[in-house]
């Protein structure tokens, strides 16, 4: 794949930093940085590949638009497999808008969303797990997202699709094989190794498929409702968490909710933590809404945390708020406990932990007791280093690809013309190589790499 | 100066992107990236000064985080002057964090506010004023800024202020001579001499004074209020500006207030846009208290756009306003123009403009004229490149040489002695090095140093 256009984006996140980073790719890439850059050494002769060259960048005009470091890689050993050229500059919203206009002037073009890491994925540097993996380790949260697109960038999950295509090519062969010297059919593949051999690729791809349901919760969060009455204390103790726990910085807009949301991290675990309206019941419209929404948030939750008030207790609003979304997912917070002598009854069969919001008292062990809840209802450990954990779309396919295959065994023991079997079995290896990218159709990358941010 | 201890921090700037850089500064830099760091490449024999190796980052378990490429720039000819490294990873928030705890992990330590900056000061790679620039640059919300900062960056405006010095140190010298030698003062320096000479660095000092005062809008950014009825449109005609120029990003963390202020550019001017409550007299506590919140602002505004709807034309509150405000300072916005066959008379003194909010029409004419019209009360054309602009506490000590230099030249005609004059002259060449950092006292510098972001 060749790309005739060069393509330049701002390669660092929007905002103020020390350094800000214009990438450009593509075959004038070390054309246009001859004309904007003038080096500070008097020695400077031309850019040595890799070697990061100091001096400062003008635009056409000639006006001086900063100090940089500048570097070209020449292709095809770079990200995209093209020359490629970083200016790091400043890192603010106008200086590096100003050099990335003065790479416009020259002849870049604006890269589309995604469009360095898609030209990585065409120009063969990357198959497509590898390519989804650098959206992943980007938008990773928190640490264990970070390990779990390490593995796929580091082409771990690629090769084993590869490695469990290339069982399935094989039995095709010598299905091929049978088809075709019909009379020595059975030395080349009994029925019997032909299921075995289909329930072996079938149980690697359950295997794949059981630490995409372990790591969701790693990967996408879970969901913990703050629930209670008015005055329990629900925004004192989000605002205690909020100021313990690291909070996450995403790039998701701000949407217009009727509750407030705010993503944080239990020792790792990424939370959505909720604080709903209050629990009573009222006659004003808004209100009601508000304590609709804030049921049906608590029927979602991985948690709900029920605050009550130590003074006051349990009442029959948080009975029956346990009684609907079942004991088993609330925890009882008794707040407010430097307060009081004596500690409330709380429901039968929930969780409890006793805590002052206010004064930041037992919320470090509200937050290991929350964690380990919601991990033990989810069966779901912390990722480790090297598991293979496969995105929503790769966990689709494979389960296209173990539907095919589950089918492919009933028609085996129906014993069907092996050319029909052949077809099922074309088509299961058609879908893992949908994974990998060698014949993913043009809308599905146009979707995945859509969904990048541009400068990736 | 020298500085036993390496620090890191995050260089780039918050949030996600495709590049995300760790910076690594001190004795160590070198050595820790050595830890961390594992080449891809089979023929790797070390760290190739300024050169980007790839590899992966691995912390110090063992557990690989990410690819990256890595970069050793031995010092002194480095930003900081010492050993700097540079790991740059994916630009994610929980990968960088990662790294950034690998590389403490080792034995760096976290690099307080401004403390890379601080230390290429320490360290003789820039004087003062380029230090500050570097903060400017990262700041600027426009081109215009860009330009400012450059100027300074590049030096300029410290070689101007010791090239200013060095005239005042030539006349302290004379001065001594004078001393030393009674007998021969008048050789060594006349009163008129002595005289011209103060005079000529007062003018040199005036002339930086005026740049600060012409750039002001230009780097802090004019205020421009939407004025008018409650449904004259004002909502609609922010929303039309905003989508027309470009929303500047800023780190600038969100207040509560009674006002909506947005921060466009006008044609590269930054403008602080607010939206105030509508002008209509009330009785309503919360809304008088608006009004006179917007009455407040108006007053303080380089520009009042005084939205007025078409069809009902200019009122007895309007008129009010423009009264208070002065007419040269409102421009009047006749909106919903697309639905009226003749304009209304505006207030005598007010430029007017006719637009459809709604539409969007005669918003680019409003942008120009509202630019122009506050341009020249400002007396404020757009700095050029190369612009010598001094910042607040910059033009302050400016300020203050030019009262110690103008009391100098009262005791010059009052013909007091010379050694009384010479400690005039001293204060004066005290204040000025203060500028440039000879001579800045380490309370001022760290107040300077603590204003920057980590990583900077």
């Amino acid at each position: 794949m060749h790309h005739s256009d060069t393509i330049a984006a701002i390669a660092t996140p929007l905002g103020q930093g020390g350094i800000g980073i214009i990438r450009i790719s593509g075959p004038d890439a070390a054309a246009i940085l001859q004309r904007l850059f003038r080096s500070s050494s008097a020695s400077f002769a031309g850019f040595r590949p890799r070697f990061m060259h100091h001096g400062r960048i003008a635009d056409a005009s000639g006006e001086l638009l900063d100090d940089v470091l500048a570097v070209h890689m020449p292709g095809p050993r770079t990200f995209t497999g093209e020359d490629v050229v970083e200016i790091h500059c400043h890192g603010g919203p106008a200086i590096v808008s100003a050099v990335l206009e003065a790479v416009f002037a020259c002849g870049g073009r604006a890269a589309d969303a995604g469009e360095f890491t898609k030209r990585a994925f065409l120009n063969g540097r990357m198959d497509l797990t590898q390519a989804e993996a650098v959206a992943e380790m980007i938008a990773a949260p928190v640490k264990s997202g970070v390990r779990l697109a390490q593995a796929k960038l580091d082409g771990m999950l690629g090769r084993r699709i590869a490695e469990l295509r290339g069982r399935l090519e094989l039995v095709r062969m010598k299905l091929c094989v049978a088809v075709d010297f019909p009379e020595e059919d059975i030395e080349c593949l009994s029925p019997e190794e032909f299921l075995d051999d289909i329930a072996s690729v079938r149980e690697a791809l359950a295997e794949l498929l059981r630490n995409y349901e372990r790591a969701r919760c790693w990967r996408e969060g879970v969901l913990v409702v703050l629930a209670g009455q008015v005055n329990a204390g629900k925004s004192s103790l989000m605002n205690g968490l909020l100021g313990r726990t690291r909070a996450i910085v995403t790039d998701i807009p701000g949407t217009t909710r009727d509750f407030l949301e705010e993503q944080l991290s239990f020792e790792g675990l990424p939370v959505r933590l909720v604080d709903t309206a209050g629990l009573r019941e009222t006659g004003d419209i808004v209100e009601q809404e508000g304590v609709r929404i804030s049921r049906d948030l608590a029927s979602q939750a991985d948690l709900v945390l029920l605050v009550v008030d130590a003074r006051t207790g349990v009442g029959h609003a948080e009975e029956e708020l346990v009684a609907s979304v079942g004991a088993d997912r609330v925890m009882v917070v008794l707040n407010k406990t430097d307060l009081v002598e004596t500690i409330p009854v709380v429901p039968q069969g929930c969780a409890y932990v006793a805590v002052s919001a206010k004064k930041g008292e037992g919320l470090d062990t509200l937050v290991g007791m929350a964690r380990a809840h919601v991990l033990s209802r989810r069966e779901g450990g912390e990722p480790e280093s090297g598991d293979l954990v496969p995105n929503l779309r790769q966990s689709r396919a494979l389960r296209d690809a173990q539907d095919e295959l589950e089918h492919l065994q009933q028609d085996i023991r129906l014993q069907l013309p092996y050319d029909i079997l052949g077809v099922r079995l074309e088509a299961a290896c058609a879908i893992l190589s949908e994974i990998t990218g060698e014949t993913t159709p043009d809308d599905i990358l146009n979707k995945i790499f859509e969904s990048f941010c541009i400068g990736k």
